[in-house]
Parts: structure tokens; C-alpha cells; sequence
């Protein structure tokens, strides 16, 4: 069912039909193939990376103009390349593409067919692209400010796989992720100031009840069921609880990408539910993948 | 299971601990209800509306206040209320909320929750506040810009409830709309010059495969399974297709709050795939489920 690609598929995709549209509008970033020229514009993209703020993914597409050293001409600064939308923003720092995927499945799901689909008119190649999503989640027996690399990632009752429900049947897309990749990153991680750990990601639907927390609008479980639950999913092996790893590890996997899922964790759910720390410290710490990914990306191009 | 909620529980909210919660942080929308008073900001809010995108939403906001004649202090303008948070914008316009709820069922169930919970620190009562979600879709045999009001909402396999997996089990919440609203709605407008139908709406996870689209960076069915696909929804009575309704109706209900669902047809999904038509008439095709709510808004205010 995952095998790679059969050859008259194009690269990234596995869609027979896009090859023959003359015309193709990638609706929710506000490009096309024939108002913009994706080649010039994208075929050197080497690393795109995602994140649920917009805000942080504009960061980051900056941080990464100082880590690469890049020189922006003179007079200008970088654009967000969807402004013609408000659903994404997506800048893009040489090689780089710094991209935010709002939160939950659906919406990066819409984001990754439509950068798949760019990519592949840009004429890149999948096995000289990798994909990051660098998040936010929440820990389960970590010190906050922990970031935790997702060797897995599960949804709600533990099943590795995304669920779509496609033209009357609901198809199950296995999400994988790349260990070769995690270590990389794992090693990288040990010379920055970030403290990183391999551990397993639940991806839920919803937010509070989906994350067994007790301050939601609706909540009709006792704390110590929350606290038996949280337990037995810590004692399986779930380091970490957040929105998207399921869709963006089956869907890249799908499309023959190497990816990783960076997420730091901003509360250790075993003893809270609210998100109260100071807005600078959680500045910080939401900068921690981002250190990890650019010094990853660095190594890879060489620069020191 | 669906009964009315229990005297002992707060209005608007199923969940018996917010009530001894000191601190309550609404972390999406950068409020809570020690630094923010909410009873204050939103004691009288009578009427939200939920829209996908940030943009549109403020538009909505301005709009607003033109047609239910705002006096603005001199020197001020509205402001996004949530401009803390770059994950929804929130506007208040007199007693009507705007609010941004992003792409798909995870990112509007997220701003539920808090919205519920903003209007139970904010003293409103459930059945003074009445919730609209005006977005767009895919039509089935309608003409494009053609206002659908969701008498139901189903999912991609025609289910009409939400699953949450929760606490390791799943929980289906049905999804019911009010059909007297529905009927008030039709009749406003036929007032407006905004041609508005009754029908039911199917709400998917995904927008290319969950939707039968060609277009997607994968498909691995036919033209023909998709038009029979679609087909045989639209002899079922689907009259056009989102991301957002089954939760909408669901959370709605589950709060006990009157709502509907308006949404406008961008296309006919029997005819194609891609949205590429002009920018200036989506922007108007757009404005339609607004100008509906707003007559309804305007004749329940007494405003001519």
C-alpha cells in the first residue's frame, strides 16, 4: 500500500492528473503556475519547514537569514510569498522555506497537498528535500522547555496511522518517520543549549477533551481519570501530546520525504492543564527547535 | 446523553471545575480572567460569528458597525481583541463578536471551548447568544456564489455526529442545527439580493481526498469514482462541502446555544476542482452569508 512511487508518477506526487493540468491554483497559498514562475522562484528549496504560528515562522525565515549568512538585497526584506492569502504565511530564507500551518490536522493537511504540489512545479527532487515541523506540545513528565523528537506518532487511542475518509471509505495512511534523521538530530541537539529527547507523539483531534484536560467548555471525566489515562499513555511511551505529527508523518512519508517532528513542550501534563509561564520564557523556549533544525540545516550546507 | 445541562453546572459550559478555577487562561486568544475583565469587555454580547479567515472577519467587524449604526469614540477604531495571540482575531462590534476560527474541525473546536468559557466568565446566558459560522464551500448542483443555510451537518461518510476521542474512548456528540433559526434565515433573505437555500452540508477532515478532489498532491481513484461519489451525496441531499459544520453544530448544541451555518458556494464540485474565479466576485460572493446575518441581526436588534 506505501510503496514508493511507480515512475510515470511525478516526483512528490502520487496524482497521475496534475502532470496534464495546464493550469493549477494553489488556492490556500495564493500562487499558481502560470501567474508565478515556481521554477525561479523555488528550485533551490532544500529544507521547508513548518510551524503552527504564523509570527514564529516569520522568526524563524529571519533567524535563518543570519544563521545562513544570507545578504538580502540592498533595500529590501523578506515577503511573505502568500500575502495574497491570510490562511498561511510562507517566507523563504535561501534554501529555506519557512512556512506556518495553523493548528490541527485539516489545516496543515491542505498546506502539505498544496507545498507538495509547488515543489513538484519547481521541479525539485524528494530525496534532496527534507520537511521539519518545528512545534509546540504538551510534555508528559519532562521539564517544561524540553523538545522532544518524535521517533512515532499516534493519535488519541494509539494508532500509528491517519484516518481519511475517501470517497465512501476511510483509508489509513501509516505515519513514519525517519530514524537515521532523529539521530542526526539528536546529536546536533547535543551541541546547542537545548536539552532534546527521543520519545513517542500523540496527535489528537481536539485540544482539551481530546487531551484529557479539565478546563475545556466540556468535560464529563474525574482528574484521577485524566491522571490514570496520561499515566498509561507516559508509561507506553508518549513523551509528548500536540496537534499535527500524524498528518505531517503519514502525508510525508506518503510523498517519499524525509521528515522529523521538533516539538518543545510547554507544560508537563502530569501536574497541570493551563499554559500560564511568562510570555518571555515561553518566547525562549519555543525557540528551541528552531535552534536545533538551523543548526541541522547549517551542517548540512556547511556553514559553520 | 445530550439532556439540557444540570442546574449545578455554569451556563454555557459542561464542565463543573472552571467554577472553583481562581485563574482561568483562554491561551489561544491571549485572555484571561484575571488581567482581562471580561464581564466588562463582553456582558453584552448577543451574537457571534465565526469566519475561516482573519481578514474577512475584521471586514465582517467594520461591517458591523456601519450597519448597526456604531458611533466609534472619535479617535478610536476597533481592534483585534486576541492581538496577543496570532492564532485567531477577535473583533467586537456593540453586541456582536467576529471571530477568525482558522481551517478545519481542530482549530474551531480549540476557539469553542473558548469562546464558551469567555462568554461564562462574561456573565452572558445561553439562550440570549445566538452563533453564526458564515464561511464558504464547494456547491453540488448549485450556481457558484449560491448561500447554503445547513439544516444538518454529516461527515465525509454521511455521519451525523463529531468523534473526540477521549480519554481512550470515542465519543460521538451529534451534530443538530435549529430549523426555526434555519427558516428565519431563508426568510431574511429574501430581503437581501443574496440567493440563499436549505440543505445539508458534509463536513470533511480533509479538502482534496476527504473531498473527492482531482487536484490534490495524491488521488488514486478516477474521475468517474468522483462523480459518482459526489453524485450519489448530492441525491442524498448534500448541497455543498466544508471543514467546519459538524463541529460547529455539534459544540453548539452541546452548550445549549442557538446556531446556524451559512455558508456560500465557490464553485459547483460537479463541474471542477479548482477555484480560480477573479478575485473581485469571490469578494462579493463572500459578503453574501454576511449580509444575511447582519439583516437577521439588524431586525432582531429593532434596527431599520
Amino acid at each position: 500500500m506505501m510503496e514508493p512511487p511507480p515512475s510515470p508518477l511525478p516526483n512528490f506526487l502520487r496524482n497521475p492528473n496534475i502532470k496534464g493540468m495546464d493550469h493549477d491554483v494553489l488556492y490556500h497559498l495564493a500562487l499558481d503556475n502560470k501567474t508565478n514562475n515556481l521554477k525561479e522562484m523555488f528550485s533551490d528549496v532544500k529544507f521547508v519547514c513548518f510551524g503552527g504560528s504564523p509570527s514564529r515562522m516569520k522568526k524563524f525565515a529571519f533567524y535563518m537569514v543570519d544563521e545562513l549568512k544570507l545578504k538580502l538585497t540592498a533595500g529590501q526584506t523578506l515577503c511573505d510569498i502568500s500575502g495574497g492569502s491570510d490562511r498561511y504565511v510562507l517566507y523563504k530564507a535561501g534554501p529555506v522555506i519557512s512556512v506556518s500551518h495553523g493548528m490541527g490536522i485539516p489545516s496543515l493537511s491542505i498546506l502539505m497537498h498544496e507545498i507538495l504540489k509547488l515543489l513538484y512545479h519547481a521541479g525539485c527532487e524528494p530525496n534532496q528535500v527534507t520537511f521539519f515541523r518545528i512545534g509546540t506540545s504538551g510534555g508528559l513528565g519532562l521539564d517544561p522547555g524540553t523538545v522532544v523528537i518524535s521517533e512515532a506518532a499516534v493519535d488519541g487511542i494509539l494508532r500509528p496511522y491517519m484516518e481519511i475518509a475517501t470517497l465512501g471509505m476511510i483509508i489509513q495512511h501509516p505515519a513514519f518517520l525517519n530514524p537515521d534523521l532523529n539521530n542526526e538530530l539528536l546529536e546536533v541537539a547535543k551541541d546547542t543549549d537545548c536539552k532534546a529527547v527521543l520519545g513517542k507523539t500523540m496527535c489528537t483531534y481536539d485540544f482539551y477533551e481530546g487531551q484529557a484536560r479539565l478546563d475545556g467548555a466540556f468535560c464529563d471525566y474525574s482528574k484521577e481519570d485524566k491522571m490514570a489515562f496520561l499515566k498509561r499513555a507516559h508509561n507506553r511511551g508518549i513523551a509528548n501530546i500536540e496537534m499535527e505529527s500524524l498528518c505531517f508523518a503519514a502525508m510525508t512519508h506518503r510523498a517519499g520525504v524525509k521528515s522529523a517532528v521538533l516539538c518543545v513542550t510547554l507544560l508537563d501534563r502530569l501536574k497541570g492543564d493551563q499554559i500560564d509561564t511568562p510570555h518571555d520564557i515561553m518566547e525562549e523556549w519555543q525557540s528551541r527547535p528552531q535552534k536545533i533544525v538551523a543548526s541541522y540545516i547549517k551542517k548540512k550546507l556547511g556553514i559553520q
